[in-house]
């Protein structure tokens, strides 16, 4: 049984991505659809990109993933699907892939790009503010189903990548920001585990304020304590214990944070 | 396989929609459900009508739409359900059904319709205030698993309808109103294209001000810029390019809008 | 085709549940999944298990609840799974399934609780702060496919429980309290219909203000009219017809209310 993800900006009061499902299923009612988010902020990509590339590991090989953050939609910019590993993914060509072609091409597995250019996979007409459902959904049903990425479309090369803030190294230690804030009002950063040697003490500063708590799991703290902690996939967070650090601290996606080690 | 969709204003909070999906498959654990909307605002039966009519078409054949606004839940309103062209329909006598069944008319498509008067069907006892689980769901998903609609009811003729506002000609042109606004902002609104010849030029008038762009996509014009466009489901929008109509406009639902014709 | 459920306090918008959907199919893609709601109030158990209790029954026997608020994640809170009479249940052991145990014992249904130490049922390595993802997520998919619960973990007979406020007998009645609001703003409370034999009057204050109308259906009352009325789980609830008692009333969740018989 295949597999699809959604994940879009359309919200769901407006049933778009129901109209998704619906497109979907009459190519295939068999295929199994999960909803990863619809919550994207409008015009986002890169919010997009970033969980989607937290979010598509966790699913079986061959699950197609329809990715639709696309304030391009009507222009010239290309419909493009790809396969990156073992995972399909289909959608405007604006960089929402960007993380995941950059894991593809650093752990060395294979992957192939294709501009979608057969619009006989395609609804007909196709309008010109609604791809999601006139391209992506209807590709997306076709590539779970078994027809070959090559068949949908021309190999390229070239897809747009956007750039994410990278951690910049400071005097004992590394300079980063805030780069999601979660319904929790978690602060997740782009400083990864990896960046420290296992046996690393650090400290953590958050707009000149320094954390006091570095913990494995919340519960070593009490409730309302502030802690910075490596999150389920493995970023530096800072959180409060049973609350809502983004409200506490008045932090924002962008925001510094500093990584003192010693 | 079979698929059922759920249109609702129940919201998402409290498990209500969940409840629904147990019951169906409770009854008949293959079926596929799509969830359209749980966010029609609270008893607004146009809402919810349009929001159906809109999204149901981009469904197979015989899928089964289960629609709840219900403020007559527990009144002397019957409960109905509907084959209108390809498709089923399940809910309460209020009117939610009436644009499809006026597009089921004017395309001459063979349409049925009947009272549900067959507790057999439904869970025992019922509720005084949540027949979306107690008579719906169940006869949704009997009506998907094969049972034919006369079994579930007695044919009627004089199911409810609603009015929807329409637009009025007016010297060289049409006056419509804003009918819905989407996650985006976006303005949607009762004047179709198919009001207008191919070739015929336009412009927007809307609270006395003049939309100066009328685009077929976006793309044409840049973030910020307010535009007209005739969008996926070929109504007149007006939309501001990555950003929110609705805010900059301080539009509502209701609000009139004005094309002149030239 | 087996069904799972998920319950949490994860909100929609940054994929987590929909990671918990990957994490289930990779391990059997044929399962059925219904979102609950991912709504709870974060960290509210009482909440969560209030929902819970409310909506579970309504599944097919042998669904696997899966049900994720879980303020102690990471610390010496054991992950446990349950079978309640037909239903199974997974989660923190922290009161969740408080409810639901107390049904299975009222009703004298069979339940056997397990402590989940098979850690070769789990993703590896597991997180300190997402065991829905790690644990939670893969043990019901196992739990739906088949793999006795009893090869899961270890039994106990000492689940942590949670104390619900209970109603106390009054002169003339009883007093009571508001445990839930919905999305409509109906104040649901905690006096059940088996509390009164079935022909006794009754009048209901809250907040020393008398309802006037005791009904059976919203219809009978006019839109505005404030109501008591025993809602589709048999409690008695305090709504506007057509409106927001929550709102009209400025109630909160904690707020007594008083039954008066005669």
């Amino acid at each position: 049984m295949s597999v699809i993800t959604l994940l879009t900006d359309f919200g769901t009061q407006d049933g778009y991505a129901g109209v998704m499902r619906g497109v979907i299923w009459k190519i295939n009612p068999q295929i199994q659809i999960a909803d990863l988010t619809h919550e994207i902020s409008p015009q986002n990509i890169r919010e997009g990109a970033l969980t989607l590339a937290r979010c598509a590991p966790f699913f079986p090989e061959n699950t197609v993933h329809i990715a639709v953050v696309d304030p391009g939609v009507g222009s010239q910019r290309r419909p493009i699907a790809a396969q990156l590993g073992s995972h399909y993914f289909v959608g405007p060509d604006n960089g929402l892939f960007t993380l995941l072609l950059e894991n593809a091409e650093v752990s060395h597995s294979p992957f192939t790009i294709v501009h979608l250019d057969q619009p006989g996979f395609w609804l007909t007409p196709i309008s010109y503010s609604f791809h999601g459902r006139d391209i992506f959904a209807p590709v997306g049903a076709h590539l779970a189903s078994g027809v070959p990425l090559l068949s949908l479309g021309s190999p390229i090369n070239d897809p747009i990548r956007i750039s994410f803030p990278k951690p910049r190294q400071i005097t004992n230690g590394w300079q980063g920001e805030i780069i999601a804030i979660d319904h929790f009002g978690n602060l997740s950063t782009n400083l990864e585990r990896s960046l420290l040697s296992p046996h690393q003490q650090i400290q953590v500063y958050i707009k000149k304020k320094m954390i006091h708590n570095m913990v494995k799991s919340y519960s070593e703290c009490r409730p309302g304590d502030l802690v910075a902690i490596f999150d389920s996939d493995h970023r530096l967070s800072i959180a409060v214990v049973n609350g809502n650090a983004s409200l506490v601290l008045q932090a924002q996606v962008g925001d510094q944070i500093e990584l003192q080690v010693f």
